[in-house]
């Protein structure tokens, strides 16, 4: 690391994973399956080593003054050891669906034309923080046969190294190129610079962090980024609905959790079930310590349930990401009013409606323009565990190539194969 | 066109295209294909307007001393509008898959998780001549569900408003809105500038022209760009492989037409039936007049050829798309060498294999990392109405959302669609 340039550092990490995506995309299923569990056992059998790693980089933030939740996501406790080391098993129990051909059907000509699942090649991920998420794509990487560069958090370096080298002793053992993970060894920004702008060895990132990084990634990357910009997620109760589960999914989609993107930061009720419904969710929210930032409307309702901080809503709170115990509400017309809110004010992540009505459930379905629509579910759902990806690397809000969570599939593309007797075209 | 600056003209289209793809995400299958039938009746019983606006067009290009092929690509012949209409036709019969839901399963927790099929909303193209491109894009914008802003080539405008006119027509008729294929009514070089650079209103740029348009607007686009830049498409003749098979593959695959993308511009040949194959092939190849640029020992074999036009080849002509009477000619040791070779010097377009073995041909499908990987046909199939797809917007070069020949599908996104029956997350 002493004589090198950061522009040589990166030239190298970038050849050396063009290089191993060769070997992974061609890689038994077996093979990277052994990975995988190897590296479950790896990470179960090193849990005082990673311990003793992380403890410098925990002391280092409390030293910088760094907020105790912000300590606590640095954090390698043995719990969150064994959830990484489940979730490699869990993936190496999925069927491999590299290689899968999609479609094939015969044409006129005689040919036959199918798709065939293969890797993307090479993936850069930027990520803030919590070391755990070196495994989840480290495991990502290995079961779709891709190759990738990893550059966590500056505050999570020694973790993240001693993770990095479990990797590359698993992959060694199943016989697969150390270089199919590779952790970027120097916290100095200009290599961030550089990964994200060398088309050559580097196929996709996938920046994980605050807006700020994704949007200056965005910008400034040179090959295509999936990104995960903010989730200002709604539901909403739609007349007719079924109150006693309006009121249970409602609560569960705000107060489950209050950090994660998928969490409600908007509650839309139609106009016709709000007298009856809001008193029953502002009374939950009241005893949840919920603030509520409300439209006029819905504010006349509500300021009558006891106990309920409810306050006049701005336009900027239509458009905002809590990630707190607040919540916009707003009394809508019926379902077109709430299609029509929902594609504008919305983030275009996870939005849902309650509802009873079959022709308003898939309207809303069709209509909503967002990477997950639900009908009568927890928008905390929207997640590539839940959905049964096996993991996922981050909520695309992009509409192109991948949509929603990023799991395995998401890092494979589909190229065309025919398969022919001699055919020649006339 | 008068007192309205050109940022301000690309924001108006930009704002009623957005607008239209709300529309005609909704649009039924019957009343797009409505839309298409029509647009079929329009262009048959308006032959004579049509040449008639293309008529200037055509003279403008001769005076101005374009090549004759040139010129011809301007024309809008009978013939021509005949196809345009029958794809619209074709089209309009293709099942719609906007809506599909694929993949619905339940889940450990009970909700239903699949994914549906959207439009991607704005498409904004950019080509140079052929003004049946205009047709061709403004079809796959209305099977496809999306709204579409079209750039073609100054050289063609007069013919493009003619076109783009009736498609407006063919919609209005239909109940769709006729904003939906809007066309860019300047040859102003700042609209393409503006255009490429509007995310709020443009999903994605199809850039189809040469090599330098392509890479210009990639460079400078502000979202995502569906590119296609060269074919340097291979075929290598496997040992072992059915001779008489492959001289008649492989010549289909160079000779049929020099032109397109899809031609091969190298044949690869396995040292145990070169002896055999290549003094057959050169004839054929002599009898046409494709010259020859060969390894040392493909030349010693070719030069005993009569009448074959053998050169040495240089390294640069492993890389050329020669879309000419030219091949580049190459011995390797057998099946490693070729998919190495063609990793290596291919463009990641076509590439195809003519082999017996079956072990040959599944590995050439699966290591070779193009966009169509081929057993025993023409690279010269490799196009969306032979494989199928109806029509096709373009070829991509890239790995990322379409790959290959992109039609309907390539202009859509899966968004996760979620039934509930009132689950919450635990």
């Amino acid at each position: 690391m002493n004589a090198i340039s950061v522009p040589e550092l990166m030239q190298r990490l970038g050849q050396q994973a063009r290089t191993a995506s060769a070997a992974m995309a061609q890689a038994s299923a077996a093979r990277k399956n052994a990975a995988l569990r190897g590296l479950a056992e790896l990470l179960r059998a090193n849990v005082a080593a990673l311990q003793a790693a992380n403890a410098p980089d925990v002391e280092r933030a409390r030293a910088a003054g760094l907020s105790e939740p912000m300590v606590d996501r640095l954090k390698l406790t043995p719990k969150i050891l064994e959830t990484c080391a489940q979730g490699c098993e869990q993936l190496a129990a999925m069927p491999d669906i590299i290689g899968e051909i999609v479609g094939l059907q015969q044409q006129p000509s005689g040919i036959r034309v199918g798709q065939m699942r293969v890797p993307i090649g090479v993936f850069g991920m930027i990520y803030e923080s919590r070391p755990n998420v070196t495994i989840e794509a480290a495991s990502l990487a290995i079961k779709s046969g891709n190759a990738c560069i990893l550059r966590g958090g500056s505050e999570a370096l020694d973790s993240n190294r001693a993770l990095a080298a479990l990797v590359q002793q698993a992959l060694q053992q199943a016989g697969l190129p150390r270089e199919a993970v590779q952790l970027v060894p120097t916290t100095d920004r200009e290599a961030v610079g550089r990964l994200i702008a060398m088309p050559e060895y580097v196929d996709v990132i996938i920046p994980r962090g605050g807006k700020g990084l994704i949007e200056r990634i965005s910008r400034e990357a040179r090959v295509p980024v999936i990104k995960h910009l903010d989730g200002n997620c709604h539901t909403y109760v739609d007349d007719p609905c079924d109150l006693d589960m309006a009121v249970h999914v409602t609560d569960n989609a705000k107060t489950q959790k209050y950090s994660p993107c998928n969490a409600t930061e908007s509650l839309l009720v139609a106009r016709g079930v709000a007298a009856a419904f809001l008193p029953r969710i502002g009374a939950v929210f009241a005893a949840k310590g919920v603030e509520m930032r409300c439209c006029p409307e819905a504010k006349a309702i509500l300021s009558t349930v006891p106990g309920a901080v409810v306050k006049d809503a701005t336009e900027q709170d239509w458009f905002e990401e809590y990630l707190a115990p607040i919540i916009s509400i707003k009394v809508v017309a019926g379902l077109d009013e709430a299609i029509d809110w929902i594609n504008r004010y919305g983030s275009h992540h996870t939005d849902a409606i309650l509802t009873t009505d079959h022709r308003h459930a898939q309207r809303f379905l069709r209509e909503v323009d967002s990477s997950s629509v639900m009908v009568n579910a927890s928008t905390r759902f929207a997640d590539g565990f839940e959905y049964g990806l096996g993991a996922e690397i981050g909520i695309s809000t992009d509409k192109f190539h991948a949509r929603g969570p990023v799991g395995v599939a998401g890092l494979t593309s589909l190229k065309y194969v025919v398969l022919g007797e001699g055919e020649v075209r006339s």
